[in-house]
């Protein structure tokens, strides 16, 4: 068919100095902090200067439980923020930073794709500002404070086998991932198991997600629990004395990062927590300057609607006081296939029927957004192999569903493509009938929290979880834990705990293996299912292969 | 008396936009890549185009044997390029970068001193431009590559009890000096014993300082042997096919970083390999383009002369190609005076015997430093207690050793106080009596390299070395390696192993304690005494009074 891929497409942009970008949501070149000519921070003065101003409309992007298919959720994330330009909205787009060790395994990936970009692509897969290298170094600094601490006489009485801050590095490292430190004698310290996370696992990374500035950052990184004593007390980030230094050295990451779509449009780029223990979506404080600064702001939030769209609502929208005004559910014929029972490699052909007997997905993520008093609007992406038929399908689906189905081509097109999106997506809005309000309340008991997600998102029968389980939570709630919302670590690609059902099950258990406070972020951790914070590189990693060419451009990345 | 504290001068400073210092030496805003305002990175393009131009004069700034009294060298190199630039020549400094972690440990430290410093400090002091962050993540990488490579099969036979390529964090953590990695069964690889440096002792950081260009660097980084396999044949990291990627890493952390003096005058920041393992000079690349754009360039290296001079002659200049017009050697009278036996609390006082008494370690490194073939001045770096008997004293001495010693008073005055030294070191340099040689040819046997540093620079009787170290020398000779430069690692404090022996010490021995070869760097490190590659946090690290107060200044890092 001849389409170029990402990256070529990435090349040709015809970008803009940062400064222009900027001067468009009114930033000063005083303002930004440059990164180069294509990227920069917003100042903490004009982000002061802004918070009187009048919010615009807040637009969430959320998909159905993800396929090998691929849905383009990060694409119509860029592409409806292009189609609201074109259609005269000032609309700025918010998403995560791409963590860099993974990029080397298996090969990075663009922001967006197609005709719907975020650049400088290169760079957003590498260092781009270096706000994960500053949340290593600063979580690094707290590891080295703490076994120092313990070194120097441990005045806090440290139980050196409760050190439950563990290390982190950047990379898919898996040799690290279980380590005995401190070895080599009196000189080095006292010996104790250990081990490495990579760095978006790291809870520095979801605190500098969810604070609203630097002070409630250093309030928060103080909290963190990094220990317990023998009677097991907590030992907190503060009692170590590091959560300033740890300020001064996450003092620029906080400020979120200005760079713009293929069409010129700006789009802030900043934080990447893991979307399984952590909330998975890009940064409070890039968010709410957003709003103060556009007409429209388009976001997304990590994997399916029911991990996602469920913690964007119950954790950031809580915690920041955001309210959605529509949220857009991204599907796709293929997806919807797959969701139906074709294997991907029969994807190519037409088949209604399967199109049909995936669609109770999607059907699902609409009931269970629109159970937050937030109106839903469907993006059918398309992909150039989908029929006529098909899309009919999905539509009649959707409609059927109280929503309406969108079919939007921004991969092939741009904004021309996904401006019959963004039009809809206007028209909801503007209607001013969402009304949202979390699932649950902070005062609900912390295992009656786990069980509304699991019966009224996932649509389980029960939730499955032994007494020291229940007990942890209520030592929780006692010690005044009990107001944190929970964070659910499932597998996405189901809303069972089963990643092998697809569609819209019914019935299942979900079984709690393990629960963590992440005090600092201010969210209890529920973890159903084996969950990977240190991947490890294939057999063959992408590395391999990625080297500079005679043109300085970089081969082997995308 | 009521100066100012250095990191009161540095916020007090007028710096000018960076775009307005890069113009000072012909750089456009397209060949700058700014990081914020005030700090940017000097484009290849650039580079590349300057290559006809003639170079300017390069002089290096070392100094006798530190003492606890301090000897100013930095503040002198960045004094001196002040003063050059006051008297109409265009001159450019060049310095090292600061590693971010033993900042958390003790103080931080500013680029130079009182009225002749490098700003911003603060960034210079922290993340700077993130060169060291990508030095990590390249290390980090080959690192994953190396373990992932052996779980996957380890198709090198990799012997995993002699792998070499130690893993690095740039923080001060002693309880990662040593480890064992791979722990906790199948899924996380072959337990082995390994462990952490800090980021400056990489390889890595070496390479990078000594490479022409990117080519240079990836070929240089494929050289680095990671691991021997049973057969004792080494495992380079071009085995690991990890040279490509992390050069990728590295292109940004390649191109130099221009700041400013409190002055106003461009200075190039980079680079900073350890001065004892490593050369401990900037890099290869800012200097060479600083003299392409410059009509002097006023450098410096690490510690005293007897280690930094040489390396610089016999390592750097080697290597590059480059040739000193003139050497500044720094002393003060304080330090004299320690070296004549006067304790740190006694040095207020006058004590004209004891300057007299502690010159001979001046004497030796003018010598030493002439016998490269290069003129020396001597620059007497003023503290406002010295006596005009004292300075005299020193004045004196060194009339006497062939050099013209000149007080130079940058730190009160900055320009106007460096202004004679400026003068002098242009009589001296454009004199044009400067022949530079290294000491030793490229075909001098390993062994007799290291005998010949240490008869002719350190004046010993004799080197120690047992029968392995000899046999290894031998078989990186067999090896193809024996053309070499050496690189020793001694202690800074004497021109002895022995640290407490202070003056000008005839008649010891250099016991060799170890060889490493750095092959990518291309020297073998001659260990002479311990070396501390992981540095520990003191009982109170300064990190616990470091944050950031209401007006977002930096409290406690200086």
């Amino acid at each position: 068919m001849g389409y170029k891929s990402d990256i070529e497409i990435a090349r040709e942009a015809k970008k803009r100095p940062i400064q222009e970008i900027g001067e468009k949501r009114g930033i000063s070149n005083d303002d930004l902090l440059p990164y180069g000519h294509d990227k920069a921070k917003v100042s903490q003065k004009f982000i002061d200067s802004v918070q009187g101003n009048k919010n615009g409309k807040l637009i969430l992007v959320t998909a159905i439980n993800p396929t090998p298919a691929g849905e383009g959720k990060t694409t119509t994330t860029v592409g409806l923020g292009d189609g609201l330009n074109r259609i005269g909205k000032k609309a700025t787009v918010c998403i995560r930073e791409a963590s860099l060790g993974p990029n080397f395994g298996m090969k990075g990936g663009a922001a967006g794709g197609g005709y719907a970009q975020v650049v400088p692509m290169e760079d957003m897969n590498l260092h781009f500002t270096g706000d994960f290298h500053a949340i290593t170094s600063a979580h690094s600094l707290l590891s080295a404070m703490l076994d120092n601490h313990i070194y120097w006489g441990n005045e806090q009485n440290i139980d050196t086998r409760r050190v439950v801050w563990r290390r982190v590095v950047d990379m898919n490292d898996r040799s690290l991932r279980q380590i005995t430190s401190s070895l080599g004698g009196v000189s080095n310290g006292f010996a104790r198991e250990d081990g490495f996370d990579i760095t978006v696992a790291s809870e520095v990374m979801a605190i500098l997600c969810l604070s609203k500035n630097l002070k409630d950052l250093e309030e928060r990184l103080g909290s963190m629990i990094v220990a317990y004593r023998r009677d097991r007390s907590p030992v907190f980030c503060r009692d170590i004395k590091a959560e300033g230094a740890m300020t001064v050295l996450l003092k620029d990451a906080m400020q979120p990062n200005l760079v713009q779509t293929l069409e010129n449009n700006p789009a802030f780029v900043h934080g990447g927590p893991f979307a399984n223990i952590a909330h998975g979506c890009n940064s409070v404080i890039a968010t709410t300057t957003a709003l103060k600064i556009s007409d429209y702001v388009v976001t997304e939030a990590g994997f399916g609607a029911d991990l996602g769209a469920e913690k964007f609502m119950n954790i950031k929208c809580r915690k920041a006081g955001l309210a959605p005004d529509c949220v857009v559910i991204v599907a796709t014929v293929r997806a919807m296939k797959m969701n139906g029972g074709v294997a991907k490699a029969d994807l190519g052909a037409e088949n209604v029927d399967a199109v049909k007997a995936g669609c109770p997905n999607l059907g699902r993520h609409i009931e269970n957004v629109k159970s937050f008093g937030v109106p839903v609007v469907v993006a059918i992406n398309h992909f150039v192999t989908d029929t006529e038929a098909e899309i009919e399908a999905v539509k009649t689906f959707v409609a059927n569903h109280g929503a309406e189905a969108v079919l939007s081509r921004h991969w092939e097109l741009g904004s021309e493509g996904s401006e019959p999106l963004a039009r809809k997506v206007v028209e909801v809005a503007e209607a001013g009938n969402a009304n949202f309000a979390p699932l649950y309340p902070d005062d609900m008991p912390l295992f009656q929290k786990i069980e509304t997600i699991a019966k009224r998102i996932y649509r389980a029968d029960e939730v499955l979880a032994d007494q020291k389980i229940r007990s942890q939570l209520k030592e929780w709630e006692a010690q005044g834990y009990g107001h944190l919302p929970v964070c659910m670590a499932k597998t996405q690609y189901s809303f069972t705990t089963d990643p092998n059902r697809r569609g819209a099950p019914t019935g299942h258990s979900v079984p709690v293996r393990e629960v963590r406070l992440s005090a600092g972020a201010g969210f209890v951790v529920v973890v159903c299912g084996e969950i990977m914070t240190m991947p490890g590189l294939p057999s063959k990693p992408a590395a391999e292969t990625i080297r500079l060419n005679d043109d300085g451009q970089i081969e082997g990345l995308f």
